[in-house]
Order: C-alpha cells, then structure tokens, then sequence
C-alpha cells in the first residue's frame, strides 16, 4: 500500500452481484484511488445481515462474487486491502462500545436510517441491530482511523453520527485516540436504472451487471429509458432524465462525438435506436474485459479465498490495534 | 468441574465491593452450586460500561474487589470457572449477531429494561447499549449453554428475551444449536437495606459491604431500622419490616433460640438493644473469616489476576465453541 496519511474506508453490503451503479458510482474511484491513499475496502457480511437474518446463504454466496467483481474490475489486492467485516471481531467489540457512547433518541433521528426504514417497510419492528448499525458503521471507520470514507450524499449524516462518537470517546479519553472522518461524495452523481427510476437496485430489476453477458446488455440497453415524448425520428429530443444518454455520459469514450449527437437529438432526426446502438456498443466495450478477467478469476476460487485470507488478516492487524488503545482507554486491560 | 448436564451463568456488574445482600441473595448459593453444577461466573464489566463510561476507571477498579469478594466467600476457582465478560471478544460477536434477532418494540418492551431506565432516570436519552442489554445478556447466557441462570424476580422476563433470541436463531439454524435457559429464583428473598428500604444498594449508603471492619458492622447494626412503634422495653414489637430480625433470620446459627426471641420481642420485655447485639455478634462472627481470607487474598494481587487468567481463557474456549457454531448457521465460516 502506498505510504500515505489518507486512508479511506469503503466497501459494500455483499447481497447481490455489482452492477454499472456500482462501477460508476464506487469501483471506478476504487482503482484510482489505490494508487494514491491507504484503502480499505469491506466486504460487509455482518451489516448484510441485519435485514438478511433469513437468507444467510445468500450473504455468505456474495462475498465471493463481490469479491469477483471487485478484482474484475481492478482493484488490485497488492494496493487496496479487502476483507470480510464478519471476520474481524474487533469490529463487533468496538461497535458494543460504541452503543455506549450514543442514545436511542439520537439513533431514531439519524435521517439515513429513517429512510432505510421508511424504504424496507420495517415501522415499528426494527431489528435492532438495523437501528444500531450507525454505531457498527462507526466501528468500521474508525477500526481504521478512516479519514476519508466515500459515500453517496444521503449517506453523510451516517459519518457526522461517527464523528459524534468519536468526539464524545475522545473526551472520555481525554486526548485523539480516534480520528474523525471525512464524508467523499463522488463528483459524478448516483447513475439511475434502465427504467428511469433514480436508483439502481436489483430488487427493482432495473439493473445492468458487471458481468452482465452480451445477450443481457443487448436486452437491457433495447428497454432502456430514454425520451417518452420523442415520438417520431424528426421530433426534438429531450436529454433530462434520458437514461441513455446518462449513460453515455459515464461510458462514452467520445466526449466530443457525444456532445454533438446530443445537440443533433434536441433539433430532431436522431432516432432513439441509433443512440441505443451508440450506447450498446460503449456498454459491451467497457464490460467486455471485465466479464472476461470476471470469469477467469471464477475459475480459482482458491485464489479469491487467499486474496480475501490475507486481506483479512491485514485489516485485522489494524483493527486490532486501535481496539487495544480504545480498550485501553475503557479501562478493560487486566493482563 | 463435576461432569454435569447443568450450567449456571451467573455474575456481577463490579460497580462496587459487595455486600450481605450479595452474599445471602447469591453468593452463598454460588459456593454450593458449584459442587453440583458447571458454574460459570462473570464479572460483567462490560455490561457496567453501558451506564459508567464516564468512569470507566470504578469498573476496572472493582473488577479486582469482587472478585477478591468471591474467594474470600469460599468461591473455588478449581470448580466455578470465574471470567471477565470484555476479555471474551467471542461475546460481543454473539451480541452483535442477536441484535439481529430482536426488535426495537420488543426491547422497548422489556419490563426489567422499563424499569432500570426508570431507575436511571434516562428518559428518552438511553444509551442504545442500554436498551440493547437484553441481547448482550443473551450471548453471556447462551455462549455457555448455561441451563440454570440465578436471578431476582424482577430478572425473569430478561430470560424470557433470551429464551426468545434461542429460538429465533433455532428456527433460523433448522436444529437446536442455542439452549434454552429456566431462570433460578433463590427461595430467600432480596435483604432489605438497613435502613429498611428494600432495596441494599450503595447508591442509597444502607449496605453492609462483605469486606466491612469490625467497627463498620458495629455502627451498621447501631442505626439498623426496627419498630418504630417499639418506644419501651415492656412496649409489644413488631417483626413485619424489622430489618434486625429480617438479618438474623439470614445469619444466625441459632434459629430455634431465634424464635423465642421473636416470641419475646412480640410479647414485649425485650429490648432493640439486646436484638442489635445478638445480630452484631452474629454479623461479627459470620464477616470476620471472610475479611481475613479477603485481606490475605488481596496481599497478592498476582494470585487473583492468575485465577481470572486461567479462569477467562476457560470460559473463552466455551464461548468460542457456541460461536463457531453460531456462525456456521450464519454462513460465516469463509476460511
């Protein structure tokens, strides 16, 4: 890893293959940020659970495939460490610590976890462990003295919640044990699904996945969103909301090409097929490496598990010291 | 151990030293149990965290002293397996997972947790580790199998909780691997303060800790509450709410000569005075060869940190097996 004082926390709740959201939303700044920060990269099995306590099964089944995508993709194991949270039982000790330093009140008002209930029809019978993984977040971050954790814009009241915890253990320590982070909003916003909605999400089946084969890009790009008022080739075309273009905007290599076709599609005489073919063309381009480095890695399972043992263990190194000073601080070292 | 079917998990949260209400409502039953049964026995230091994190310093400080109480009380490490609940990492994984398990109405809920929080005086500002207690109480229970655990009355429905986190993760699990625990209701009920509040409490200054000096005891039974009705010798007494009696009912050897003094004393012709002494002597000679043992006991400091050593690591292996097993039911197991 290179040697360096930013070290960002990042990762993913492993219940399902990664999609193009993912790989313009994260993935893509993963593998550019390796070669410059310390990176840890989490696959989040225990949070995972919190809503999954019935399916464990299909938790435990995407972390491999998570972990596919992510050296698909490019992450490279040398410079970003990858590990499994459930492996780290550091975590679940700083996070029992840390329900300490926070009130159910305050829990109840943080708005990302409102919303996520709100959204997972959960009302009144919360798991517990749903409206206390603020606190487990807090854990992850600051197991690795995190200053930079990159996430999309709802998510930022998820890392004040942890600076308040680390504000609140460092008075009690009475000096910077642990260190607050930062929130990283990426530049380019959250890419929508191919049926228009703001979010693309597998439960609502409108996504493309990284190692989506070319039949299911060919598919998925023929029902993309694009103009609903563009009725006839001649008409003018609208660019807000027209997913096709979206997507062209994060795929297309020929910015300038893009541009002019998007100007030639607001006057009219560009028929949504022809943009289509545009996109389908970038999309089986850019997923075409990934899908094969994807399916030469699935060959060797072995090597995933080895990749994701030793990231394990660095991680847990990590953790472990900074678990010790907290611990320290708690009063809970006897031998 | 003795080979048995049967395990106990009790404990302490080490707030502060113990006293005879410790002693006659569970210490006492600990010391013959742990002929009978498995007995697991926690210094729940953790647990104490949830309320004290702003002096963590009492904890760790009163970790020590109780468990010097438990030797001096005759607790035999050779048979009860004494353990420090935060050097067990295996329990706060267990917890962590159970918060899975249980929802936040159902917490809410929970009588004993109602009433602690009504004690405390938190309001709408509990911290969330102190609503989530419950499920921290369930992995201390479950990480030992324990069958048995001794509890007040007011503790049951905490079983109750826990018996339903059992069941919930046996559902999940398809097979028993969690057990169920019956809570152990001593058949002597809670000593009063001698102040003749119910409760023997520090907080409320009315205890009579078991490490307490011979003029401690003497000044302790001086102000102990009687009958306030009882103004002269030859004025009939009452027993009702008598703590004096209520004490000698716990400690004298001489329970038939106890009797006629109950009979006098409620006939009239007996004096406070002369029950007072008959329990500072009774008091005096059950203490005095507990604070020998407990002032030998805390010369070497070395001796009891090795007890709680080989004791913790013993627990350790048991909590380690029920995780492992916890986890394997989770998908956990990558490695």
């Amino acid at each position: 890893m290179p040697p360096t004082h930013t070290t960002i926390l990042t990762g993913d709740r492993p219940t399902g293959p990664l999609h193009l959201g993912h790989f313009v939303g994260s993935l893509r700044n993963r593998v550019a940020y390796q070669h410059d920060y310390r990176q840890f990269i989490m696959l989040a099995d225990a949070q995972a659970l919190t809503d999954n306590m019935d399916d464990p099964a299909k938790v435990h089944r995407n972390v491999i495939e998570v972990a596919l995508d992510y050296l698909a993709v490019g992450v490279d194991p040398a410079r970003s460490t990858v590990f499994i949270q459930s492996q780290l039982p550091e975590l679940a000790e700083l996070t029992f610590y840390y329900l300490n330093l926070v009130t159910v009140a305050r829990l109840e008002r943080n708005p990302t976890v409102k919303e996520e209930i709100r959204l997972r029809g959960f009302e009144r019978d919360i798991p517990a462990g749903f409206l206390c993984y603020p606190a487990s977040q807090a854990a992850d971050i600051t197991a690795f003295k995190a200053t930079l954790v990159p996430v999309g814009e709802d998510q930022i009241p998820m890392i004040e919640q942890t600076n308040e915890i680390v504000r609140r253990f460092n008075r009690i320590a009475g000096r910077d044990v642990l260190v607050e982070a930062t929130a990283l909003v990426p530049p380019v916003g959250r890419l929508p699904g191919i049926d228009g909605k703001a979010k693309m999400s597998k439960s609502l089946g409108n996504t493309i996945n990284l190692g989506a084969s070319p039949d299911e890009i060919r598919a998925a790009v023929k029902k993309i969103y694009t103009d609903p008022l563009h009725l006839r080739v001649e008409d003018p075309g609208h660019l807000e909301g027209n997913v096709a273009f979206t997507y062209l905007d994060a795929f297309d290599p020929d910015q300038a090409g893009l541009a002019e076709l998007k100007a030639h599609y607001v006057r009219g005489g560009v028929a949504d097929s022809l943009v289509k073919r545009r996109l389908e063309a970038c999309l089986q381009e850019s997923l075409a490496p990934i899908r094969e480095r994807r399916q030469q890695l699935a060959q060797d399972r072995g090597h995933i598990l080895q990749v994701l043992r030793q990231g394990t263990e660095r991680a847990r190194e990590a953790a472990a010291r900074t678990l010790d000073e907290v611990k320290a601080v708690l009063g809970l070292r006897y031998f």
